[in-house]
């Protein structure tokens, strides 16, 4: 397909706006040449009110039927062909097998929410049966249910341009849920975008979708997002990205008329803890595995560890030094943009010129596009205790070994820690009998606890948690990645009195979708 | 037991504040004997740092020991006797039966949710297995559940000082969690709160629970409650009340430096549509049920009817003599406190004084202590449309018919609606089929939909959804009634690659609990 560079608005391009701008190759830090146009705060607002307009045909669309969607959507996708793979590595810098392999896990989720509707229990459905003798009053007939809450907006994020972009996994989920979506396009990928949003549409063509289900708008400025989060018509919002822009998003959606719930992931350090019979029964393994963890896809995934913390010992300079010898080894890859290889730059930049920060070791140089450099750092934890800029993500491929001189200092470490998505311990069996309360810790500041195995690499299956305690989200009480993301675009509802035929069939006497449910309290199919 | 006009700071009494108030019985108006000391800073301070600390341990409990401790708080409620009836009913002005019925709900929602522990299923546990050898990356083993969020606040109702206040719904769902919990009495009976106070202390204690798992500070002022919101080992806040009071605390939460949940159920004007063949085949009979829901509990329930809407038709007037009729015979009532009274007053002489809006009918008037008398007021659907006023609450036993002049003008008034807790419709079977664009529109405006009964009366059960969209509560996509609401204060939370052992039961391979679990996308036991 060719590029036009228009937003799709329910169905139809649409280039009001006169602004363009253009994708840039990170590679060579080149212009791509489509022109893509800006949307306008009117097709932000058609988008919206036709979204609305299709929730009320979308919204009660059977489990059957939207299952059929995702996976057309997962079906058109793959027909984009070799021309999607092109257009989104030229745009984002990644290499063909990782895109490649994320176009598979973009097509899996949408796969993966389809099986969860098929089978259908995700709707919590709970029927409370009447008994009208019951004294001293009778008992109403109550049935309950989770329900889609309308259009929502959806906020690319760049590191993810086919598994958390356009057809990602905020998009899978709220789909599923029955909600219809406006989806704000990261403008590091609009072609990638446009060409997810065709594949879109198609599928919704064949599968007798309302046209507003979907829409697409594209831009750089700040406006335009806004204009979705601050639209009435606008029910919630998915986001993945800085905590500036997750913040933002927050803040304004909370300052609305009606505020509306925010599910904003916004990265994390993902602290690392080896303690003292790991490092030495493992230290090395662990230091390649270690360097792998944090280089991997240029350090630009949510779960890179950012901090790592050890305790003082005799083995310790030799596993630093085993941690130099890998960084070095790294190659200097490509980051996902300007702005990106920028700001990470500054970054290290910043560390470097901080007293009680040393660099242990840097990996490659290329000056060539946008390729960013791996670092890794060290730091005491009596630094780290007081200084609250060494917990900040540094989004790209660097670290910060962090050494305790005792147990307590390593705890106190822990205990200062705000919330991050993971937390990995590295740990023999005696490690951990002698650091539960290091778990304990853990477990209030982290929506996923790793032992001895690495946070990179997020599984998209039912029991991923892909969340956790503010800042690394807005939302610790949900997760983007796996079924459970599903529940963020809902809300329990409940009919009172409903005759049988009335009711929606989740919620029949005769259970015609054979979904489990709660029935006078007890679970039963 | 003699009342100490304290605070329960973590198992023991404190009386640091130096002001001091007392409750007022609305009987006559007249003041209690005991002194109360406003709670001070450091006290809610200390409630919740101990509330903190007692996570540690109580956040661990299982749910058999958990269901243990609520069971023990509802007998320990009963054992405080008469007395506790007696102090009730002359804080809060409600007759005796309704306190003891209120006192037979409060201990039957602490026995629902033992239940619900004891079952066990609601953690939501899901397991994903390892597939070491899966290709092109291994599968690691993730298993997930629902865990409890820290210390909570929670704040009591006026309207139900048993199943709302100290040891209500909101209580029993936090402490059900694994929460523990620092409430917010309500100043209209301390002493009441104090009694339960005690109660619940006296189930910690049996129980061998951590003391600060329970505190209760009291006080009239604003900053006390605020200085919970914004204790920084505060996860949660629950809270029952006024738009206003829930409205500050929700954006004082959100304004943090780390924002928290806030489940405020600021109350609803229910709207109630009786379409025109109900109207014409049980006007009589609905008259009589309409006037009961309005002035049920003084018009002081959540729930009570305060918007009805009809289509004008030749039967119209003979169902407004009707509701005239019901509402001159009811008897003025006590309120709970001077302040409702004033408000409800308030509220009645605007209304008078509005163009379009007429008196239909009024009660029985009588000018002891705070009672209150009923009203029935009439506008058109044109009026309300125009008018903003008209859907606000006016909390009380007053309600307003609206007249539509068409279908149209039906749709409309429920399409201007904002959130409400519930709706209701009263149709026949031909009327519904009439109007199933309105059952549409009211769907995405309330909690629960209700047929051909009344909203009054909110059954404690599994499928009970006692909230909905903005403006009603701030959190729609929860309830505060019913087993559901155990999910408000809990986070999914994420274990990687663990041993059996060190996982907790609910994640166990061999299942120990006997608990439904997704296990690889499979719904088991």
């Amino acid at each position: 397909m060719d590029l036009t560079g228009g937003n799709y608005i329910a169905g139809l391009l649409s280039s009001e706006g006169k602004s363009t701008f253009k994708a840039v190759n990170p590679f060579d830090a080149s212009e791509l040449p489509t022109d893509f146009h800006e949307a306008t705060i009117e097709e932000v607002n058609k988008a919206a009110t036709k979204a609305n307009e299709a929730f009320a045909v979308y919204g009660k669309k059977s489990g059957t039927e939207k299952a059929g969607f995702l996976e057309t959507i997962a079906d058109e996708i793959l027909n984009l062909g070799d021309a999607l793979i092109e257009c989104c590595c030229a745009e984002s810098g990644l290499p063909v097998g990782r895109i490649t392999g994320e176009r598979g896990r973009t097509m899996g989720q949408l796969k993966l929410f389809a099986s969860l509707l098929r089978e259908g229990s995700w709707v919590d459905a709970r029927i409370d049966n009447a008994i009208p003798n019951r004294e001293p009053l009778p008992k109403v007939d109550i049935r309950s249910m989770q329900k889609p809450l309308g259009a929502v907006g959806i906020f690319g994020a760049s590191n993810f341009p086919l598994a958390f972009s356009v057809a990602g996994g905020d998009t899978a989920s709220a789909l599923a849920s029955g909600c219809t979506i406006v989806v704000k396009g990261h403008p590091s990928h609009p072609g990638t975008c446009e060409m997810i949003a065709f594949a879109i549409n198609k599928a919704a063509e064949k599968c007798n979708m309302p046209k507003g289900v979907f829409s697409l708008v594209q831009g750089q400025s700040v406006a335009i997002g806004m204009a979705i989060v601050n639209h009435p018509l606008i029910k919630a919002i998915g986001f993945t990205g800085s905590n500036k822009g997750g913040k933002a998003i927050f803040d304004a959606a909370n300052n609305r008329p009606e505020p509306i719930p925010v599910y904003a992931e916004m990265g994390s350090s993902n602290p690392v803890f080896i303690l003292p019979q790991a490092l030495k029964q493992n230290g090395n393994e662990i230091a390649q595995g270690l360097t792998n963890s944090v280089t991997l896809g240029v350090g630009q995934f949510c779960t890179n560890p950012g901090i790592v913390f050890l305790e003082n010992a005799e083995v310790l300079s030799g596993f630093k030094q085993a941690v130099s010898e890998h960084f070095e080894q790294v190659e200097a890859n490509t980051m996902l943009n300007g702005g990106i290889k920028k700001a990470f730059d500054e970054g290290i930049a910043f560390l470097n010129s901080k007293n009680g920060v040393n660099l242990l070791a840097k990996g490659k140089v290329n000056d060539e596009g946008y390729k960013g450099t791996s670092y890794v750092f060290e730091t005491s934890a009596k630094n780290f205790i007081k200084e609250n800029y060494l917990e900040e993500e540094n989004f790209g491929p660097s670290t910060i070994t962090i050494t305790a001189d005792s147990r307590e200092e390593l705890l106190a470490s822990a205990n200062k820690l705000q919330g991050h998505l993971t937390a990995t311990i590295f740990g023999t069996e005696e490690d951990l009998n002698n650091y539960t309360d290091l778990i304990q810790i853990l477990e209030q500041k982290v929506g996923r606890l790793i032992l001895n195995n690495y946070p990179t690499g997020v599984e998209v299956c039912h029991s991923m948690v892909h969340g956790g305690p503010f800042p690394s989200t807005t939302n610790s009480r949900s997760t983007s990645v796996g079924t459970g993301a599903i529940s963020r675009f809902t809300r329990p509802f409940c009919y009172q009195n409903f005759p049988n035929h009335l009711l929606p069939n989740e919620l029949k006497n005769e259970n015609p979708l054979q979904i489990f449910r709660i029935v006078d309290g007890e679970i039963t199919k």
